[in-house]
């Protein structure tokens, strides 16, 4: 059933269109309206329950499309690979590359909150997801054209480790294991040398030092040590 | 098609016939006997890869359950419930009430870890759903006798809100929000009374204190504070 506004009709189905799906597609019109509708818009009928569901479908076709594409990856790199693909800088880039900006309904100052932009891209992005599933009950809306981008990333993040965000992939790992989180302390190296990384992170467990790495951020020396960390316990037999 | 030992082919039918599903369903045997499979009996065949699917499969179901049943309940309100019903308490009951134990192959001195006992049934239980979900690639296996639990289990949390994990409501809300943790800050009171309660939390974000609590043991303490944390953010505005 469209929806009673017959621009927006129109607007959501050109955004289906971009999507690769075919307008007659059994697309739930008045979800994706409101999955396209910020908080500013409307306090009770906006994107925020369907972003909760889209939370949970972005993570499953994360981890479908590690699972069918790489059976001898260590569980761990899972993690990992899908830290970055979940994270709010990859899903509102693919927002923008589908131009979801131009059907977001905002109001007021969020127009012009550059700050809130990535957020509200990446929350709106997750939004649609949720909508699409709800629309049919399972993935055949979604995979078709996402699983290509996530296929892509991920083969990218294997060649490029770097891009690897090792501490999101220990705190998860720390808090399926021991349901705590790891602890960094930085320390700033008081008089630091032209160009030297002049932060040192450790990072620790249960008073266990599990780390310890350099950066000339303390951004950067916490990833390092995280690195270190993660790594190890990646490589320690189960307990 | 079934799996080589008929002995193990006969127990998974007995586990599927207890889950209420009939046995020609279109189970794929060999991913329901890895998901009942644990690293110390396999260390390249075993449930970890499933479990990573079926954590996303768990919380894609518990936000369906959500969405279906309570459209009028704050986001904030979903994941504190959420937080629950994906904890390994309730998913080692659930683990349990199907008696899991019975089915998993575990190996050498782990089936002696009785600690570990909760962490590797919720475990089982995630690659089981993770099994039947690539079985046939929607959750037509899984939410005719999941659904039941949550609905019953969210039902009660809603009338009890004590049951409510606030630190990890809280943690979600943070992250999400914010891409930081809270910090708890607790003290001892030094000459307590009998029965006082003896122990201050506070909760801390970006050099803000959101909220104090206090309790009889420091966990107590800083469930208490993340509660007046957590209501506190969820009635303000958003930005």
């Amino acid at each position: 059933m469209s929806i009673a506004y017959p621009r927006r009709q129109r607007q959501l189905e050109s955004l289906v269109k971009k999507l690769g799906l075919p307008v007659v597609a059994p697309v739930k019109w008045q979800l994706l309206d409101l999955a396209l509708t910020h908080p500013t818009v409307s306090e009770s009928a906006n994107y925020e329950q369907l972003e909760f569901v889209g939370d949970a479908v972005v993570r499953l076709v994360s981890a479908i499309v590690l699972w069918e594409n790489y059976p001898d990856c260590p569980v761990g790199d899972f993690a990992a690979i899908r830290s970055v693909l979940v994270s709010d800088r990859i899903l509102a880039k693919m927002s923008r590359e589908y131009g979801l900006e131009l059907y977001l309904l905002v109001a007021g100052s969020a127009t012009a909150d550059q700050v809130g932009e990535e957020s509200r891209l990446a929350d709106a992005f997750e939004a649609v997801l949720g909508a699409l599933y709800l629309s049919t009950n399972d993935l055949q809306l979604i995979r078709p054209w996402l699983d290509p981008h996530f296929k892509q990333l991920a083969t990218e993040i294997r060649l490029d480790p770097a891009r690897f965000n090792y501490k999101a992939a220990l705190q998860e790992w720390t808090q399926a294991h021991f349901k705590v989180l790891p602890e960094y302390r930085v320390v700033e190296i008081s008089q630091p040398q032209h160009n030297q990384e002049r932060f040192i992170a450790e990072v620790w467990l249960h008073e266990q030092k599990l780390g310890e790495g350099k950066g000339r951020s303390i951004k950067a020396a916490e990833q390092a040590a995280a690195k270190v960390a993660f790594f190890a316990l990646n490589t320690q037999e189960k307990p």
